[in-house]
């Protein structure tokens, strides 16, 4: 028997992806999201919501752009820092000492020091009540050599990228191989 | 130094979802999604990308309902199989043994054996390429009573979602809690 438990944004897992903006002077700035997920293949995007009031949705309307920064464990504290300040009253990466990158295909920058990084082109907004969804075309995705695999992709457990847990606000690294996709479903 | 890996949908986390539908003559299907995520927080809204081809883009576009059902490690083969069969072939819940449940609140069903459920109803879809977004508020969120932590709210530990890892195609558990979201970027 299932408990009700009302209207929520609550599900796992979440992401936690920093999005790398420039504002209109040319400063970078990094802010946290949970709110995002790949939403489409071919060409391939991806979707982020933010409030209207945070400083990167101004950055990304003007700019239409922003790229996808994946942290590793390491970078917890950094990350939640990036989602408990604004940009319009800091300077989050003199803050963090990390380091912003200009890329060469979109107008965004991006986190030199995280493994796994996304260039986005803004191809649509969408206007959902409280976020808009900002959907970005992903022109390339960029990582350090060192969390690619023998199949020359990232391997998830070299890059250790978190989860955010909504409403219960903690951090889950990520956990143990389960299985194959594609593959495993056969044995059923 | 980042390596370019080119233009991909791919990034971690993305979770493993699986969506319940009806068709229109009231059976019921269950299909595996890898591209969604939560995307406004008032009306909290989630957003799930389906190709035309599939069943589930039918049975979503003519009822405007879904439920995104969170399944445990343990049904990991059969949310492989979600994803590996069509509907229009395949009677899904026969073959799991799964139990579809009628939402009260949606045309939609949800499924009794995951912990965690969400009855989603459609208010916008987002033509992209490949895939159509559906954006569906979510209109009650329901758990089973044993994954419920001290504070009422879902247990990610005891949920024990797991994630997608794409182009690698693997299956990966939650791993341990890291920090305090909102709270350990203070210690910066």
């Amino acid at each position: 028997m299932k408990k009700s438990l009302g209207a929520k944004a609550l599900v796992f897992p979440t992401p936690v992806w920093i999005i790398g903006s420039y504002d209109k002077s040319g400063k970078a700035n990094a802010a946290a999201v949970a709110w995002g997920g790949v939403c489409c293949s071919r060409p391939p995007c991806v979707g982020i919501s933010l409030r209207k009031a945070t400083y990167s949705y101004g950055n990304i309307m003007d700019k239409k752009a922003f790229t996808v920064n994946v942290p590793s464990e390491k970078y917890v504290k950094e990350a939640d820092y990036f989602g408990l300040v604004s940009g319009k009253n800091e300077d989050k990466f003199a803050r963090t000492k990390l380091t912003p990158v200009k890329s060469e295909l979109v107008d965004a920058p991006y986190i030199k020091e995280f493994p796994l990084i996304l260039e986005c082109r803004v191809i649509n907004t969408v206007e959902i009540g409280l976020h808009t969804q900002f959907i970005g075309e992903i022109l390339d995705i960029k990582a350090e050599e060192n969390i690619l695999g023998k199949d020359g992709l990232p391997d998830i457990e070299k890059v250790k990228p978190f989860l955010y847990d909504p409403e219960v606000y903690t951090y889950h690294g990520v956990g143990k191989r389960l299985g194959s996709a594609f593959s495993i479903g056969k044995q059923l």
